[in-house]
């Protein structure tokens, strides 16, 4: 396989731009059996993963679908069903953050068992490996009794730092146990870092749509957002963000380069270097959220920002809320030149990170099944966000506008102009859905016809009729 | 046994009493068998556990010794050999608050298991309910095991809120599940509290001395400390509150009335109720840690000052760090009137408190043995202050003085003027043993001859060794 880095395509994108054309030209049609993973590998002369990689690259972007057990066929792309969100660009202004009206309304639904999970960013519990970790618990409670009368101070668990950084080489960076701080999640790896390089009042640049925890989190911090204009596959506008660095006096700069939320979008090392070497020039502090990098649809796992880090200015965030356990609220950040404070303001906000979800994080880590349990849930999100695009295509009226998902398993659906996210939101509420309304993702109130859709939960018919219902909700709104 | 609230004194203490003039008229001597318990509950035609509290009283207060299994015993009272820290009052100006240099040093030290464990406030391991709490971790993880799959998503666990709400009326409190938000331990309560009701730049009133975590955490948050005067058993002084007032803007007032920590008291219902009389004139929210208020030496728990709240202005803060498991993490607050603005900060800070430990307590309080173990507990922290008190009055110099601690396990010991605490405490830490400098609990520098220990490990060789080094290097200074 290619070195990440490098401008070329690599050669699974070859391999899979060949099937595609052959969808496209019509030589092969929507049902068409594709040539099997070994015979292509045979006939291109490449190694059988590089030809899973391909067909996983053309499952993920609907060309094929794979049935099981009998190979891959060909199936209309949503491409040709649903156009991209659009995108348009100009130079932002700062904002007070005041989104906080509704959350209180979006928590309580999305923790709602009884509403169908298309709202909060989570796993679903079938795909988590609760079984296992169950065990390590148990393994935990009789060989390590002593854990719930300690603290696991600042930094945290020792053994969970040391994985953390033995499997840095994965994004493109080399830790060391002591440069990471264990958090309670991303979340708060994500305010600590803030707090370590902002103020009340300063002002930081954020993508435009973004995660509306990071919105929330500016507003309940005092901070201000400079919305920087974001494409829904090339990321962050960066002379934007350069013009705006130069003309307002910013202190931080949030970004989510691998598997973004709620665009899903994953960007090229050039993006991340180009990104690292502008904010070092004018000594701009990065925080990097990485919290769903492990969850990116190719067999290699994306770079991050940080790997081209020299200047210890980007602060990496993550967690394994979106991998392992939501529930254990277990986070790490490695904050370059900001450890220390980070590290002290870990110590004033919680003292410490509960000690048994660390440990028990630590075992899963060291017992080595972690990259093939990854693959296996890749894939899985990679289906679901199939299943749920065909689906929105199907089901939605016509102008609306769907992302393509490189990872995780969120969707981004531009609406017709007409639809407004909040009331969709409310009567969606009302029938028993959750999803996430635009302007939550915005510090402008802007994305009023937006939403996001989780695919975290595996395809069933009550997903199907969910998504049946909302697409006939807009369908009402415009009539 | 008289209703908490009364002034008049409780039956108890008049039988405490009775016996304490005996020792100081010489008619017990040290080492004279008092009464037992039983004899005394004839004679003075009183309950069993009038006369048991009246001895732990004797016992807290070093009149007498339990001694295995033969009753107790008089002994010379720590009172005559080392007099109380001295107290002045004057009114305050507030104060930025700086003294964070420091604290990172200080969490190495506590942190590092190689120490003699008199810094940190944590109790002892041996003395901790693990056993049980393991057994409980082990059936949650076969009944309910998609505990790590799931958010519980503020306000928290259902379940322990209602074990919360049930026990809250031990304390004077009448709480429903609703009023409660479950925290990352009391020290993200005190700072979701805090940020409820405070911006930056604004006032905060404590008390002097104080827990070093409550004025980091203000500095943290940009806000301002005014200490106010706290008499070592007679709290913070009201009038002075009061005159603070009115004369500058303070946005709250942060208290610990039961088992102050560092100065080990717990007031009488009148203060608390006058403290929230005078603070609701004014409407500045009263910031309640009641932390420690489980561990009061009396046999029965005392009120907190949430009880006399009618204007919904006091946020009571509590955890169950410091007695059944430091490691779990696991606090609460009830906000009063800030209840939703404080489980939206929840949010926007961990997202979660994690979700095995919750339901380990939750299991924990239901099982109903958390009084018996409570009062076992009780039992040996004030054996140990006691041990720890007698070691001090041995081995520290003449002129130093040392509180009376009424509950909890912290000691307050005020050095002769010339001992630098912060100079002992890095000489201590040469020698292996954790103690923390006075300096910590001001936000303007004071106590610059006073040490916190910490009595939570049960007392050993060990311990004696340590408090006879650490009188050793405070002669040293004096010579």
């Amino acid at each position: 396989m290619k070195e990440a880095g490098s401008s070329e395509a690599p050669l699974y994108l070859k391999t899979a731009q060949l099937i595609e054309n052959q969808i496209r030209d019509g030589v092969l049609r929507p049902g068409d059996r594709i040539p099997s993973i070994r015979s292509m590998s045979r006939k291109r002369k490449v190694s059988i993963s590089t030809v899973l990689q391909a067909y996983f690259w053309l499952e993920s972007r609907g060309y094929v679908e794979a049935r099981n057990k009998s190979g891959f066929y060909a199936r209309v792309p949503v491409a040709d069903l649903t156009p991209e969100p659009k995108f348009q660009t100009s130079d932002p202004a700062p904002t007070e953050v005041e989104v906080g009206e509704i959350l209180a309304k979006v928590i309580r639904a999305v923790s709602d068992p009884a509403k169908a999970p298309l709202g909060a960013a989570c796993p679903g519990p079938s795909l988590l490996p609760h079984h296992k970790l169950n065990r390590i618990i148990r393994l935990i409670s009789q060989k390590d009794p002593l854990h719930s009368s300690y603290y696991q101070f600042p930094p945290g668990s020792e053994s969970l730092r040391r994985q953390i950084a033995r499997r840095s080489l994965d994004f493109g960076c080399n830790f060391s146990a002591r440069d990471i701080v264990i958090t309670c999640g991303a979340m708060e790896a994500l305010n600590l870092s803030l707090r370590a390089v902002a103020n009340p009042g300063g002002v930081v640049a954020i993508e435009s749509p973004t995660y509306s925890g990071v919105l929330q989190t500016l507003e309940s911090l005092g901070m201000r957002a400079l919305e920087i204009p974001t494409h829904p596959r090339a990321g962050m506008d960066l002379n934007v963000l350069e013009r705006s660095i130069k003309k307002h006096r910013v202190k931080a700069c949030i970004v989510m380069s691998n598997c973004h939320n709620p665009l899903g979008y994953v960007l090229p090392d050039d993006w991340k270097k180009a990104l690292v070497e502008l904010t070092a020039k004018y000594q701009v502090p990065v925080i990097e959220d990485d919290l769903y990098g492990d969850l990116t649809f190719d067999l290699q796992r994306p770079k991050t920002a940080k790997a081209f880090d020299r200047a210890g200015l980007v602060l990496l965030c993550s967690s394994f809320s979106k991998v392992l356990a939501p529930g254990f609220r277990v986070g790490w950040v490695e904050a370059g030149r900001f450890r220390a404070e980070v590290e002290r303001l870990k110590f004033l906000t919680t003292i410490a990170t509960s000690s048994l979800p660390q440990l028990a994080v630590a075992h899963f880590l060291e017992s080595g099944s972690y990259d093939r349990y990854l693959r296996r849930l890749r894939l899985a999100f990679s289906e679901q966000v199939q299943a749920m695009s065909q689906a929105i295509a199907k089901y939605f009226p016509s102008g609306t506008r769907l992302t393509r998902p490189w990872g995780g398993y969120l969707l981004w659906v531009e609406l017709p102009k007409k639809v407004s996210a909040l009331k969709l939101f409310r009567q969606a509420l009302a029938q028993n859905i959750a999803i996430l309304p635009g302007p939550l993702f915005s510090a402008s109130g802007g994305f009023k016809n937006h939403i996001r859709i989780s695919c975290g939960y595996s395809w069933s018919d009550e997903l199907d009729r969910a998504l049946l219902t909302l697409g006939k909700l807009c369908e009402k709104t415009l009539q």
